[in-house]
Parts: C-alpha cells; structure tokens; sequence
C-alpha cells in the first residue's frame, strides 16, 4: 500500500475529502475540494480555518513520513491565514529539518481562485517510538502534571 | 439569536459535532463529541489533530466575539499538542489582548478521558470592518504579491 | 534619514550589533556579527536563540515599515531553530500579507558557515494608529484583564 | 554548581542581564532590569521585543533543564505581546509537556509597572543527545536540503 493510500484511508482525512496526491522524499501535495459543509457561512462560500488547517496538517505530516518511514504525531502548528477560501484547495508541504527527535515541515496553501490562502509551519515527532504507537509511548512516559492546565 | 448559536449555525462546526455552550465576557466554552469519522485510525479511537483544531479556532472566536460584537477572521493560529485525544472534547477560551486592531485568545483543550489534549493561541482581526465583511475588505485591501508563495 | 538608519538607531540594534542594511518595497535585510558575548557557552561558538529572534524581529519589522511608513509594532512572532548558528548571521524578510489591522512578514536567517539557522514568522500591527504611539494607544485601549496571567 | 548558575554564565544572558532565579521541577523564574540599551527608541523606555524574548527562551528552557538534567536546545518559540514592557521584566516558566523526545513550556512575562507584557510557548529538544552535544548531532544527522531555504 502506497504512502499516499495510508493517508488516504485515515477516517477523518477520508471524511473530508483531502486526498493526498504525492508524498516522497520529503515532498508532498494533497487537495481538498470545497462542500458546502466545509464553510462559515450557510450563505457563504468561504472555507472555516479548521478545514484549511486539517489539510495542512494532513500534508505536513505525509512529507515527515515520506521521509522517515513511520508515524510521525504533531507536536505543534502555527497557521497564518492569508486570504479567504472561497474554491477548491491545494496544499504542498515541505520538510526543513529532518532530525532524530523532531521535523519541521512548511505547508503553502492554495484555492483554485488563486488566492494564496494561508502558510503553516509544523514540528513533527519522528524519535522514541522503538516500534510502539508514538502516542502510547507519550501517555506512559510522560510527565504531564494532571493539575496544570496552562 | 444568541451568539451561541450564531456560531453553532456555521455549517462546518454543525458539520463536525462541534457546540458553543458559553460565549460571554471574553470567555467561551465547547464541546465536541467524538466520532469514528474524527480518528486517524480505521481502528483506533484517537481524534486526527485537525479536529482537535478545529474546536479551538472555533471557541477561540467565540470568545473575542463575545467582546467585539462583531465577525473576527482569525489571523493565526498556533497549537500544541499535549496528550492523544481519545473521548470527546472540551474546550475553554478567554482572551488576553483585546485591542482595536486585534484580539489574542487562549483555549485549553481537555478530553472525557482526563486528557490536557492540548493548548492553543489565536490572534484574531478586530478592526477596519467598518459595517462590510472583513474578508472581502481584506480581498481589495491586502496587497499580497500572487507570486510570493513563500 | 532612511529607514535604514531609522531602524539602526534603535537602541537595542544598535547595543547588538544589528545593521538594517535593505528595507524597501516590503523587502528587508539584515546583518548581525557574532559576537563573544551573543554565545550560549563561555568556550563554544553557538549564538543564543534570542540574538537569532531579536535579528529576526527587527528585520521583520523593517520589511513592514518599508510599505506602512508608521510604526508597526510586534503582535507575535515565532521562530523555528533549524540549525546551529555558528558564525555571523544574515536575515532577508518579506511582508507576505499587508492589510488595514496587520501585516505579516516571513524572515530567513543565515549564518556565514552556509546554515539556515532558522525561519519566522511575525504579526505586525499596522492599525489604529492615528498618529499617536501606537504602543500609547494599546495601553489606553487594550480591556486585557490584569488578573488573567494565562 | 547549581543549574541556575549554569544559566546565569551564558554569555548571551550575562550580557543582556538575565539572572534565573529559581530552577526546579519544571518550574523556572527569572528577572531582566531594563536598561537603557534594551530599549525600542533614544528618548522612550520601552523594551525591544528581542529583549523579552530572550528572557522567554532562556527561563523556558531552565524549566524544561530542571526536569531533564540535560542540555534542550530550542526547537520553536511564540510569543505573543499583549503591553509595551516599560519597567524591569520577570518570567515564570512551567513545563506542560515532558516526553522522551521534545518538552513544552509555558512563559508568562511581566513588569514593575504591572503590566502583563508577553505570552510564550517554547518547545525544547529532549532526546537523542546520547552524551554529545544535541546540536553537534543535528548537524551531523539532518538532512536539510540546502537549496530550500523557504
């Protein structure tokens, strides 16, 4: 199963309509076309920044693992919105440090009205898992204070 | 009709679950039920990061709307993610600046299973609207050069 | 006196050596020389993160300046590490969004030794001025409530 | 030697002066007087972004230091201004996050004149040191393109 068909068949990436079209060497691209339920306003044909962010992270992501072979959770993203998004979207990804412990990759986000819709930047975990779910492995390792909330 | 539901009528947070229970005095609160449609994983039950996301950016706005009386596009986002989120969600936002040209939101995400899932930053538009949408006064206004993608 | 110059001579800059050397038409640049004292370690060669960060926001802050002609002053900014910073430090910034409320401007910083020591990504105000201090006019405006730390 | 002596040697923070107060338990603390040199403007007394920020990065990361014992390079920080910082500065730093592979703080900055001057949030480099410099090994281990400078 091709890297692309693993995020593909991701249920909430599915759910939305993003398909990830190309992820390899630390490149990817994806795009998600606009529905009516994706937008702010039921009059409206502006897309909410949730979508525009869940595809970003999508693609982001895809680029880490094309790189390093395994699941790669985020650890963060920060998204700037550019202009609205009022058609179709695109998003191409790129990893700018690739290290043992952490990624970071920058997404570029487009529609089909050309508009350049926003820009994000994500950290991506890429060490510790030892063949374990990375995720599985935080909740037993880590040492989150159940109190502080902050 | 309640600021609540204004923000519970936007069709892609009806589309997603998600429900603004509070929104007053700069504070906002929401909750997000967990779905299989929301995983990353045919079989896993843990919420994809958009989701998580989506919640935030939505109750974020909810908050600084709760002051400013009117539309807020959110500038930038930035989130952390803390612990997997693997039951349904709770967000709480309140803001920190609120000033006439932009407003900046915490929101501390928790999950049913006692999970701090995760901390996010907003900052938000709060000015030049002056009775028109502040997309499309960003459309005319904002001079973006098309061909700086970066 | 030229932007350059006008930048330069803010007293911080000018304490850490920063040269504005380019800031016209949403395009800025900038130079820092590596100093003993900028180190994170008496005997290595490392620059601290936030002699990285405080050339990364001036510079930021010039491109901005260089199409509002008003003080603009830092909303948030963040800055991702992506290499060590091991010699004297170039930044090139570029305003990617410049409306009524904000501007946002992306900086690349370069060390001499040929690394990308990092990316940011900064939220300037560019709003609401109205030919006061800027800064003046947030202490008199701003509802940010004094006992909310968060 | 105690670890917060092991921060008040950095160059950068002896410079600038920086004095970390308290480091213990993923909770830090530290002071900056403002001085004239830190300042955005000759005759005004306002602090340079770079100023606090250096102060966020470094009482971040005595935090994150307390808990690990070992070097934790920056990966990204945000920070968000919410007042001008016209008096001495003061930071509170709390680890949220603390896994095997990257840590999370949370600092909040303040001054004599009571104002609440920035928001950060810090994510710090834990693992893969193995006994040598974390930073000696990114720069063996990544692969950054070095064409891709976005």
């Amino acid at each position: 199963m091709s890297l692309e068909t693993v995020f593909n068949e991701i249920p909430f990436v599915e759910s939305l309509g993003i398909e990830v079209t190309e992820a390899a060497d630390g490149h990817a691209e994806g795009t998600l076309p606009l529905r009516e339920e994706h937008t702010t306003n039921p009059h409206g044909g502006v897309a909410h920044g949730g979508v525009t962010y869940s595809l970003a992270d999508t693609v982001g992501g895809a680029a880490v693992v094309s790189l390093t072979g395994d699941v790669a959770p985020t650890v963060d993203m920060r998204i700037d919105y550019l202009a609205p998004a009022t058609a179709d979207l695109t998003a191409t990804a790129d990893v700018v440090r690739n290290g043992g412990s952490v990624a970071v990759a920058n997404v570029e986000i487009h529609d089909a009205d050309d508009h350049h819709v926003a820009t994000a930047r994500g950290v991506y975990k890429t060490g510790g898992q030892n063949g374990e779910s990375p995720w599985e492995a935080d909740v037993e390792r880590d040492d989150v204070d159940p109190d502080d909330d902050q």
